[in-house]
């Protein structure tokens, strides 16, 4: 009774006052919170194996301390929102360009984001990237103590200088046209420092190039594979992000640490993961397959009589799925998606075989994967 | 070299005959699966609880046998494209509408919708609206065993015999405003059949509405609190699916079978999920939240030398945490995203309390939760 | 001052009753309207040409009277939210099937969905699809009065009485491989059809395929060139219709009328429209294409000293641009968007001249466009 | 007969060599080009109205020159992806920061932008910042020629240089939090310099925040209306570009030059465009309204004989019609969409009478609008 008599007591105050007290809270400012982009961390979905942490790097890239146009800290923000675990900032040692107003040395790069990797619990990995003729071409040094001392003249004293600074070295993009524009060969030189175990990585993905080849090269002579964006601009402007992540390269850790991210690429566990595509030796691949999808056969048949069989993809891998034999029906699985296979109950298979045509564990060569039923 | 004479000697043979063979691939019939959305089942990512399976169901909509504009049929294929695991098609019995040139009763609809089921793996409960005028207003009959038994004179006959085909019967959409422009009441009518355990639910949100005092009446009369679209049309029209999953109840169940529905729907086990909004008792979202987001003190500060705690929302909610005392930062968590909180060392506090201020366990009334750190 | 006191005083108020009044206006029934997907007409944005409307059509399509699973009025409606401005529903005459609960007759379709084209303000054109097996195959009768009459025992006989109702008549995907596997035939009964001015069309796209050799056929024999989407399904469920529109016929007309449509149709003013393809003679490519791209030499040059061209893409069309000779640089021309061109100064051309990589005007045939500087 | 020979031929060869063939293209370099955004620049579709050009500007806006986080060239980059015509970088004078490795001075940023701007065809302003206490808070002086000599003590001595130097001065964000709190309030400084021509207009749109009391100063005072983005991040990070533009004025201009512009803004021929708002004098969103709606009564009724007139939106604007008397329906006509409004043919209204709900004129002033049926 009172709140009501108070009700229409306010109502008729309102008439007279409330406008202007309205007034007073919306006509000074207003703010438009739809123009805003909610800014977050999206997680990426991809499994553990083994018992290893996944940890999701991007070990090459540029900033304005070589010709990149993006300032340190923004890398920082960028592995942040995009999910990423790990980067490092690979400035070209040579030719860092004299750009208008901005001074500094080859450790500049990793000084100005080493803070903001903090706030953000990105592992920053201090790298550089030695950048010369091919061959050796380009070579990525990671886990280095000065970059400084890697620019030197000669290649091979930079190259060595890394070695000495315990770097994991990567020989970049091999079939980068501009150094090899009909071929994708590894040197002399290359194999040569492979023996003696001072490159330990190749990248068979680069920026959107992929070098099938090299895997080849991975698999046979055991170096880690990789694959990284190379990216000089904001990630954002140069890929399609709502679509596909950013290349990079998994790394199967025993913990999120500089140390863990060191161990696990010296022990060569590692895959490249570019687009809808992985590339990696056939021993990660199958876990990395198995802990993501599911596969069920259903109790119950579908309306024609047919078994069910349910394939859950849990993970933000794609896989095409072709059956080895073609007494089955194959499948597509988009990211975190579930697809139904038919199958004919008198001819059932006891088990289901596939090669994922879009993941490679050497030169053109599919992993298979065998499912029972 | 055998290779290379044979190449020159195709590159050649190609100049002269090549044109025509690639004529006869591609001026025939050319493919363009960009013009294809694919089709594929989208995972609904939110965790079990207490050991029960998580079933999303939607047990309240409408096809071309009432006044959907949709066959039955298309409901099905629906709930498999947006990852539900249980629909009902619910027609209007009262006035099943005599559109042109359809003819059936009033178990058509499951009747044609129940081989899709099968097909697509969808749980497909057998159900009806009972559509009256308030009171007792609209309710669903789920789990009945013939609709054309319910379509009586009587309201209040077919609500009984609805009960004797053992149904769990929802009070629809209460707040409705075409049948309460100003209010939302539960009517003497719902109260007795609620005692008399005639009435198990309330749709604390339907279509786009949400009557927040409903969720008052399930916590107080212990119904199970349940959500649904009452979806007329294609649901892809009506929902921006990219955005939001549709509204739905989550059901807690111990298999994924229409017993298993039953016997948690009897026991309500079940919260609403509409947009960015839960409602339900504290007991079930307690741990779905706690299952849904994980907190973590890490072991390295910022560059500030303040504490980092990361919070990962590994589901498809989206949880606005609002601190209970405001010592520390709040956060809104997005859908599989994840966000850091920073403390200052010195009044850091031994836990964290927030209020999931978009979640609901009563009018008014949000839930909170803890975390040790 | 009067304000301000009454201002305290109200805030007195409301913190008295205030609650209260909130309580009623949000516990009862809240609107959550971004759980509604709003509905609207998207334009489509195509030129005019020579002093024609262009109409955007879709021509062949199927609804629960033949084998699609939607009822007709919703071809209506999706005609309306996708910007088109005719259609027809084409049933199969011969295998109307018998679905349970559903009646009719061969012209039920079109009666069912001319009340929701006016509503809509969409052209309904009444037409049907004469379905045999090849020869003659598929073939659309649009224009007509009475479908019934065609569904005859011989095929000849269908196709003659479309012809005596005055038809404009269509040879349905000639490349689907149910009926040519391995060829895309123009059969002797075409050409003999063809001749005798009865069949007046070919689709050289269907669905989501594309058959060059039949576009030759239209140039060659004078057809107009057409393309529809064959629709069985919820159109945006088969089609990504945030990425392409509709395939679809655009018809270059007088007025926008049904007259004004066959009296276009009948004088072969159409191209096909489909993902980022265009087929159709180049008469009316040409002025479609300069009608949609304006191309400006700027005033000032690049820092480079390089003249730069601007060149804009009015409409939703893509162009891919390539120079007919290597001289300049060509472009891809994204809908709705705009490109620069650069041109060293000294060589600078006095016209650029371009072939449209995606468009064409006969079997492997592009236009060639010119624009003077 | 000799291309069949060959193609056989061919066939054979293909199978022995064939493959090696293949191999050396496939397996050295694959570029996957849907890793890859295509950039371009989309157009904003905006009218022209009264015989002026509609520029496109964003005059507010921060570089690492000042505290924003990218570099002047960006700015520029990001102008072309998203349309617009014309941008100043308008670094804050006093706090230039000692950022590490940069250098520079107050003019710096516009001399790095400016060969950038060439290259993109974007009219480079010259502007500065003056950044002091309130008052006078923050103001941008636009059309400078040397930004060093406004970095000076005395806040009007700033002001007055700006002015002898021809600039065109705009109050920025008066209802900034940081400098009122609870208030927005033109001081006497700034009526004073209003009065005496130094101040020209004021941002009623500042970054996400919109100040309606603004716009009636603006009115009063005869102030350019103007709205800016005062981005210190990266665009597309800060602002949902797939649903927004970002906040802009739109400028009336004779010609697109830096000369026009100038005219222009003295003229006050500007309005402000946020989100889906737009604030400006009646006498410029009347015609900037009706150069983008078209209101066509239609020849034909709907199915119940009403009345249908057809209102198209052809710009990038939204606009929330309602009737200014109830007697029709009022329309949101979304971005490049149509809408069909339904009327009683008895009581159909000789005009449609609007108020554009989202447009502004003055504070709290909707514009009206009319057509003629």
């Amino acid at each position: 009774m009172r709140t009501k008599k108070l009700f229409i007591l306010t109502m008729i105050l309102v008439l007279l006052s409330g406008q202007a007290v309205v007034a007073q809270n919306t006509v000074n400012n207003v703010k438009l919170y739809e123009l805003n982009r909610q800014k977050h961390r999206t997680n990426i979905n991809v499994p553990e194996i083994d018992g290893y942490k996944t940890l999701k790097c991007d070990f090459h890239m540029h900033t304005m301390f070589s010709d990149g146009i993006v300032w340190p800290t923004l890398r920082v923000a960028e592995a942040w929102y995009e999910g990423l675990d790990a980067i490092s900032i690979t400035e070209h040692l040579e030719n860092n360009p004299s750009r208008p107003h901005i001074g500094g040395d080859d450790n500049s790069s990793y000084e100005i984001a080493l803070p903001a990797s903090k706030d953000y619990n990105i592992l920053l990995v201090r790298g550089a990237e030695i950048t010369r003729s091919m061959p050796p071409g380009h070579l990525n040094a990671l886990f280095i103590s000065d970059a400084n001392k890697l620019d030197v003249k000669e290649p091979l004293d930079a190259i060595m200088e890394a070695h000495r600074q315990g770097a994991f070295i990567t020989f970049n993009h091999p079939g980068w046209k501009a150094q090899q524009p009909d071929t994708c060969l590894l040197f002399d030189i290359h194999k040569e420092l492979i023996e003696k175990d001072v490159i330990h990585a190749v990248e068979v993905f680069n920026e959107n190039e992929w070098y099938p080849i090299a895997l080849g090269w991975c698999i046979e002579h055991n170096l880690a594979v990789t694959g990284y964006s190379d990216i000089h601009e904001v990630s954002s402007h140069y890929y399609p992000l709502d679509k596909y992540h950013r290349p990079m390269t998994l790394v199967f850790a025993t913990e999120r640490s500089i140390e863990g991210l060191r161990d696990a690429m010296f022990a060569r566990r590692t895959v490249a993961w570019f687009s809808k595509y992985v590339a990696g030796p056939d021993h990660l691949l199958q876990p990395l397959y198995h802990n993501s999808v599911t596969v069920s056969k259903l109790k119950n048949s579908d309306s024609k009589g047919r078994t069910l069989v349910e394939v859950r993809n849990n993970s933000d891998f794609t896989f095409e799925l072709q059956p080895v034999n073609a007494d089955f029906p194959g499948a597509t699985l988009q990211p975190n998606s579930t697809e139904l296979i038919r199958l004919d109950p008198v001819k059932a298979p006891a088990r289901l075989q596939y090669t994922i045509a879009n993941w490679f564990i050497d030169t053109g060569k599919n992993p298979t994967v065998t499912h029972q039923l």
